[in-house]
């Protein structure tokens, strides 16, 4: 099922649970931050895209379970960075939880929207489907701005919350990419030690625009 | 629409609006109480009772929107007897949640399932679709009684909970007779003193029953 040499069926399951786990743990992350939403409005809506979440987690887990592998074991080594991220950057109250639902999940989702850039047809087109964005661009950044528009200093504290996130979120990675090399067989292909350098610092410096593009839609300085 | 005599649109908007957010608090709470779960297969087992209740939510939601009232000005004086019953029963581990989930929302199902009988067709339908069991039953009792079986002393501490539990609820649900008069006027009927008294009587008998065998099929004396 290659298409480019790279993959491997060792890498579609470690890429699809890791997948799947992040889903789960977007669920319960959002279902639990709509307890610090300041009206009822904001709660239903936060609710929602966490449902929406969990949507994506369960096709993630049925393709995992089609391929003929136990989902909950393919998942079981992707806890741990996970949970340790999420533990890590617990929001601290309603705008510090939206900015990690935009900004954090926007650099996952880029991450992997490349990454299954690199897969199968099959596997590329899941990807993207339970990647889509299930709401949160649109409200995330017309709350964060409302917010800050009222109170700019919130912007300061904002813009440094989202630096540790994505801190967070690459130091995970590095671990995930240690601890499963067939995941990390897809960043860095097999055409040689030259080939590879350049494939990961163009996937980093893409990452790093997709970033900065999002905190100036939030209104921070990045 | 009256069927009895005794429902009114007041009293119908109010019942399908404390349900929408019990429904709302039942989705957070499972999902928040998932974060106990001891593995993988019960996280995802409890997530997806709490997605079924989300999908409960969202029924109501859009009756009451079809009906002409704002679900979130309707659902307004429901925050505050709801969430102080989630305050005040905040489960300390994995089984006192379950046990939560299995007695607390049998005991609120069973009473507005009854109270739904004095309504509309229309209503009662959906009323009971909404309270269909989602799974939590079996669940539930497995889990508690297989816990109970391998460390009997648990069941004390788990029957002790239970009974705080249905204490709560009864007491938030005064608070809300109190404050709702059209809602309570479901429960009495317009039949004059003695038949309301009888009326409430006979109800508290059955849900005193039902309790009653929910706690056996749990293993726990009442």
């Amino acid at each position: 099922m290659s298409q480019s040499g790279v993959d491997s069926p060792a890498a579609v399951v470690d890429l699809l649970a890791v997948l799947a786990y992040g889903e789960l743990s977007a669920f319960q992350r959002l279902a639990a931050d709509a307890r610090f939403a300041p009206g009822l409005a904001d709660k239903v809506a936060l609710s929602t895209m966490a449902v929406a979440e969990f949507g994506h987690f369960r096709l993630l887990y049925d393709r995992l379970a089609g391929l003929g592998v136990d989902p909950e074991a393919a998942m079981g080594c992707f806890l741990a960075p996970l949970d340790e991220f999420h533990e890590l950057t617990d929001p601290a109250d309603w705008l510090e939880g939206l900015v990690k639902a935009y900004v954090g999940d926007g650099f996952a989702a880029d991450f992997y929207r490349e990454i299954a850039g690199r897969l199968d047809p099959d596997t590329r087109a899941l990807v993207r489907q339970v990647l889509d964005d299930t709401g949160h661009a649109a409200f995330v950044v017309d709350r964060v701005r409302a917010a800050i528009a009222a109170q700019p200093a919130i912007g300061g504290r904002l813009a440094l919350w989202a630096r540790r996130l994505v801190g967070e979120a690459l130091g995970q990675a590095q671990r995930i990419a240690a601890e499963r090399p067939a995941l990390a067989g897809l960043l860095v292909g097999d055409a040689g030690a030259q080939a590879a350098e350049r494939s990961v610092r163009d996937l980093f410096t893409l990452l790093t625009d997709r970033h900065a593009e999002r905190m100036r839609a939030l209104g921070l300085a990045d």
